[in-house]
């Protein structure tokens, strides 16, 4: 994933200003590898919030907009406008936003679900043909490096014939009625004006869903599903159970599938796994710990492939950013020193001395490392003898 | 870990061209919240992949260097030179490439170890005293959330007086002579010359010993420890065992310690692990799930403690930038799908239609999860039954 | 599970003979705790293999039967007749064989599934409620300690209302069709006729419907199933799908339940797995390790209960046999040690000396060992200097 | 492990009456293969609880002794005397009862360490000798599949030139002064007299030891060790950290070893773990998960071997009594259902009815199970329909 030498692409965004969640996740995600600078925005319906957002993102002023219709025409005007945009508003408005900039000409990145209801999906299909524009859509689970691996393990046939499909997603954070207290992320997402006919079945049951399509391939000819509501008086269902019965492939029988997703399942963050068996062999994988895809050919021992490790193949590859045994977690913990020690320069610029707070490691540290080195090899020289330090 | 409305900092880069490891995680990591954006470098000592470097990073061509001395004197003459400077050399540099800058002025962001030798070391604690300025080592181990949160933990006295410390970092990677096939990383990394009097020791063992004194705030009184070489003809350790006696603390018995380093290990690619056993409680943690924190409390239930979930406090969630459950690699995926589509942009740029090849999902997955809501909504209101769908 | 000071009850066997599976483990779990010895049997309906058996397990010649018929009937006339007997057949010899010994007077243990069909199971109620008889029907998962702690939590609303209950049993053996290559265990259990209407969903999908039972307290309402076969030309289900509504308990929605068993799924040996979900916290557990049974109380860091451990309450207690931490295989590891101790010991009644193989660890291990303490505690008198030592 | 047509074992039993732990482990290692039958025993000092021992285990009368001394006499003057004894006093007595039981021909088991110091270890040695018996030591450890596995895949190179050996025994019941409240395990084992000078490293430190040297074959040739007390007024060692120097084999460089046993490690209950390195593979094993053995052939993924499973050698096979993915305390569960029948069986012989407490599946199960099965074909007949059924 190297950094190509090339411009940066100039990206707005609408939605995703203070108080929203998966906004800034957007803008890390664009930032990381430096192929995106954000450059407009129209973060909220609330002027005021969209402008305060926008500031503080250090957008200037006059690409700070108030909706998102005002954003598409004056960026398409501009020479230096926008390329694409990144829509991260609620259900609802994924699709007039997604029309007003591809009719502008500006390509779009659009959080899942596609839009609140299957007539405004299938209009904008037909919008997204006729612009010629690229439409991304952030089923952001296919991008981990082992599910690239699994995709092209299931395509070279490492596992046979499919036979059997299990996805979940389950989360526990709707086990009680919090949508009752002002919780935002809940409330929009337990109101059918804003998400939709499906609730946990929209939220996350759609990226399972999408997961299991994405390594396996296989295309859905039957299905069946069951969508209960257990918290009392909440408008959508909060739990799903899907069974599907898959195109055949040649004259192997049909794969079969159930996806389980549900937001009432105490002791469930995000737990998304993909287990798929074949004639031949089986793949296991669990987000909460993504690096890592247990293979199992027939008959022989269970292996652990690992991102960047022996058993992993070009697709990994190709989206895999460090070497293997680092979570991928390394560059977020490496981030936060960069972040502390931003924080650390500007006090300094401020004040001319560095505050206490947070400081990340220093001099100091790397001294007392060095006089770890120097006593290792000094105690080792001398047959492993306790030596008296002062590190 | 909001960005402030605030200019980024100017950075420049010693050392990190092409073909090395650690400059590209460190650009990643000045770029993932957005404080920084790199304006210079000296990325080789070769002028030529110094400046073919520079360019493929899109740095100005007069901002490309050929030795960090230059790039200290010119940057501090420019009205917009750099504030911080990232060393990312072998260990002989660091010295050196460290003075330059804190003599011009500059804030320093230094790979581990300190320096190649502890003299060096001492120098240099006068040299940044003298300065000024900041200096930063980047033992990156401590900005995971859950170190904080353990650091935090042991600060509040959760574990009682702490009794037994042990950490380990295994590897495997040099469980075999490929110093010899010319690969680099290896190459000076087993070269006294370049990597300083500790192999193993100094390249990952400061990680450990450094991880638990972070965490455990206490200090080394004695320590005894044992190098040894495994691997023929290498020239440096690839295998350190260490003891500590600690200073003890009020009245209880002195906590000891034992680290573990090795890089001929089969089967450890990053496995860098912290247990910390105290009166009242035990802590442990491990690098390669580094979102899960196990906690003890003496004569009670083993805890999992996790990344932004119910157990976790104020200290890991300063550093926490997603909902608990979604590993930190969540970032790294979505940012996959983002640079798939910079790429899918700049095709279309060129050519005005869009490649085949890993292209993120597009309007058609969405437009299959749409109708996989509501076939399930369908389904489910007609008691489950199977329908017959063209997803 | 201390031994009481009673006389061992008189235990007969019908099948069990030498080729059998199930039967050596009826044997083993009827002597472990010393209840039960072994004085009669049909072990097969071969007589000359039924013979063989018997003499082999040390069974009196004229207490060794050609058919389970004649052996209710003269076992019935002995004064020191059995009084219980382990049925441990093919399924369509349940029946049979149950009905000649509770007629006889005789208590019943049966393997399970009950019988090979409904209609028979019917009978076989009737007929031991008349006979007034014990009859025992070895749904063993239900012995472990953690899942008796598991029914425990759940009948003391350690989890609030149940709302989800998901229970999967996985195997992999029958992915290829084996019972073709005179597999005997494949064989029977493929065959209609000896196994009855049920393939997978009588051999371990009724285990796994019984665990969910178990645990929950749970009765069905409605339920749905669909059973595939997926390796060709099978004549019984190799994997199973099923959906439960279980009966409201007040005012409660009405919890939902899924099971799935394969006997297709790589890379899973007999992976049975329990989950419940409720209001107010969860539970999970696995067979393959017994030991352990995760808790979640809604909001609160999930905790790993062990059996023995400090959160086992007194339903666990009474089944365990060993303290906390040592798996249940503990007792079989040590038990190995004491048949190699008898082995050796015919070996020496028998040549009046010692072989070689696999002779358990003996006294020059042990002088090893307290050579090892008397080192151990010299080198640590002299601060831990190594010793050269002849251990 | 099949139960050869030969008749049981006498065996005796010294120590392990009512209050003892480590005797009835023995006693149901000794029954579970049916290869001894326990016929006499001195099971305490006191008199009274020796003889009221003896009547629940359902000794004769004229066989329970007072004393080892008499039951060594006494039963060597026996025609039908015991042929084997275990001993499982508290370590202090290990030697005299060994000495007195070899002296009078009768072959001997004796629990571990061996004697309570060095010099009765080596008179031992030499009695052993002389006497031509049997003398087993039970560790016990040995006797798992998964670490018959590992010994074999050691001698046969699997994992080349072994370079690194890591072995840990991690408790935590006496992170607290227990033996000050009566606790009576904790009592003599922290007690000089009667456990000998080591306290944590010969209670399980010298299991550790013991078990790799098992494992690898290798021979120690330097060691260093220190020996920690964390509980204040502790008579003996609660921690115990050792080094090892192996003799080298061929031209390969000596492998190192380290060992870690502690009894104040709180969320640790038996964690025994081994973990091998050598120069072209690795295993790591833990004894919590007895089953799994984790095997890493250099540069290829991770390798899960499981017991039976399709990993496992003939080493692990031949101590092997039930297939893959039944974890070993299977048969314990299954011996439960036994127990609880047998109880039942008692009860209906005294009263003529059953009662409720722990009653074991019945017959009523059975019918459940087998409507569960035509429950789930019928459904799937009808294309898995919802049923409404009577379970």
């Amino acid at each position: 994933m190297a950094v190509k030498s090339v411009r940066p692409i100039r990206l707005g965004m609408v939605g995703g200003g203070q108080g929203a969640f998966i906004g800034g996740v957007h803008r890390i995600a664009a930032r990381l590898d430096g192929h995106f600078e954000l450059v407009a925005g129209a973060y909220s319906s609330y002027p005021k919030r969209a402008h305060a957002s926008a500031a503080e993102l250090g957008i200037e002023r006059d690409r700070s907009y108030e909706s998102f219709a005002e954003m598409a025409k004056r960026e398409a005007d501009r020479e230096d406008g926008i390329e694409a945009v990144s829509i991260v508003t609620p259900n609802h408005l994924h699709f007039p936003a997604a029309k007003a900039f591809l009719e502008a000409g500006i390509h779009v990145i659009c959080d899942k679900p596609l839009t609140a209801n299957l007539k405004d999906a299938q209009k904008l299909v037909k919008l997204v043909e006729k612009s010629g524009k690229l439409f991304v859509l952030t089923h952001n689970y296919t991008g981990y490096p082992m599910i690239r691996q699994a995709q092209e393990m299931v395509a070279k046939g490492k596992l046979g014939d499919i036979r059997l499909v299990n996805v979940e997603y389950l989360q526990d954070w709707l086990a009680e009625p919090i949508e009752l207290t002002g919780q935002k992320q809940a409330e929009w997402r337990t109101d059918p004006a804003r998400s939709g006919s499906g609730g946990c079945v929209g939220d996350i049951g759609t990226h399972a869903f999408n997961l299991a399509l994405f390594v396996t391939g296989l295309e859905v000819d039957k299905m069946r599903a069951q969508l209960d509501t257990f918290v009392e008086g909440r408008k959508l269902d909060d739990n799903v159970q899907a069974g599907f019965k898959f195109k055949p492939k040649g004259n192997a029988p049909a794969a079969q599938g159930a996806l389980w997703a549900s937001q009432v399942a105490p002791g469930n963050e995000n737990n998304l796994t993909l287990r798929v068996y074949g004639a031949k062999g089986a793949i296991e994988w669990a987000q909460e710990n993504p690096n890592m895809l247990w293979f199992t050919p027939l008959g022989k021992p269970k292996q652990l492939l690992t991102r960047g490790g022996s058993g992993a193949g070009a697709a990994a590859a190709n989206v895999t950013r460090i070497p293997a045994g680092h979570p991928e977690g390394y560059l977020e913990g490496f981030s936060t020193l960069y972040t502390e020690t931003a924080a650390a320069i500007r006090q300094w610029n401020k004040s001319g001395s560095l505050g206490k707070k947070s400081q990340p490691p220093t001099v100091g540290h790397g001294l007392t490392g060095m006089k770890f080195i120097d006593s290792c090899v000094k105690s080792s020289q001398k047959g492993g003898a306790w030596l008296k330090v002062s590190l």
